[in-house]
């Protein structure tokens, strides 16, 4: 009995989704998360934006030109896309589903909108809300961040106010309180391993 | 508008329910739980069996007699109560409801009938399925025990494949492999954690 009962506790691997309003820390979660080694794909996303210094094609983004980004929309090879601040994202459907059929969990940052298109093309999959502990906090991350006019600040603002309202579509939240980074993920991963422990796995298609 | 948002995520405090077959480790589980100083409230079942040798009353079990037993039983004291191997146990009501009042997370074990009553009696219960990893893992801690005939030992095996049929009931399953407590351990702390991160709350009353 014990090769057919360790069949039965095979744990299907996971599509997880982070997003939340922007300024939440979607990207420094997901960094730290990298850097404690978590053995999780994490998904790169395809972009026609610049590259900023620093930032390492096929690391931080698959840098591509506009062409190439119609290209690969035209050719249906995104799983979701969006233009924002009139420049495009995309994710990789081929590079989502290798990782998924090579038994690894796959972590994706996605905004809100993008989550919900995400749960409709895969309703198994884990959608995680990164919230700040409030909007003042919030408010505090942009402007730190910089590089947002006065309007563009108030604009954002707004945005979160409007996606908090979209909580209850996903399936938990996550506070990252200032300072407290390793807390959120902390609770990232608790939730990736109890999704594990599920009687009811989700499997994931796509 | 930080106060509000403060409440918005506060959790209500979770019931917790280990089950699973005889022999798997529920005990084992909890005892592990408390010495790494989990805050949470473990639920003292109460019995009208002999303590043995190391027990303490109001730790281990409520020992009571049986016609002390009855008395909370006739005065619907008990949140679920089973005859086992002749003798009596139950679950204190007021106990739980008391801790889970206070805002703490209660966490009880119990055997697999056991939980399907608390299930009816508490929707919102967690229900984790404590398991072996496999039937002759099992059979080798139910004779490590001792205690048992073959006659006995036969039967418990045949009433655990009986109760593994039932594990679609629950809500997460945790493998308690031989000599891996910790990480047995470890998932059902990561169940707890998430569940407190879940966007719709489970709210438990009874």
């Amino acid at each position: 009995m014990r090769e057919p009962t360790h069949r039965q506790f095979e744990r299907p691997p996971l599509l997880i989704v982070v997003s939340g309003p922007a300024g939440v820390g979607k990207d420094s979660l997901l960094q730290r998360m990298k850097e404690r080694g978590c053995p999780f794909h994490f998904v790169v996303t395809a972009t026609d934006r610049p590259s900023r210094p620093g930032e390492v094609n096929g690391v931080d983004y698959f840098f591509v030109t506009t062409d190439e980004f119609a290209k690969m929309l035209a050719q249906d090879e995104l799983l979701e896309h969006a233009i924002v601040y009139g420049q495009h994202k995309g994710i990789p459907k081929r590079q989502v589903r290798e990782a998924l059929e090579s038994g690894r969990d796959v972590v994706m940052r996605i905004d809100v909108q993008g989550a919900a298109t995400i749960r409709q093309l895969a309703p198994e999959a884990v959608l995680i809300f990164l919230i700040a502990s409030s909007e003042e906090e919030l408010e505090q991350r942009l402007r730190a961040r910089g590089g947002d006019s006065p309007e563009q600040l108030q604009r954002r603002i707004a945005t979160a106010r409007e996606e908090m309202k979209r909580l209850s579509e996903f399936d938990y939240f996550v506070v990252n309180r200032d300072g407290e980074l390793d807390q959120a993920v902390d609770d990232t991963l608790a939730i990736i391993s109890a999704e594990h422990c599920r009687a009811q796995p989700r499997v994931v298609s796509l």
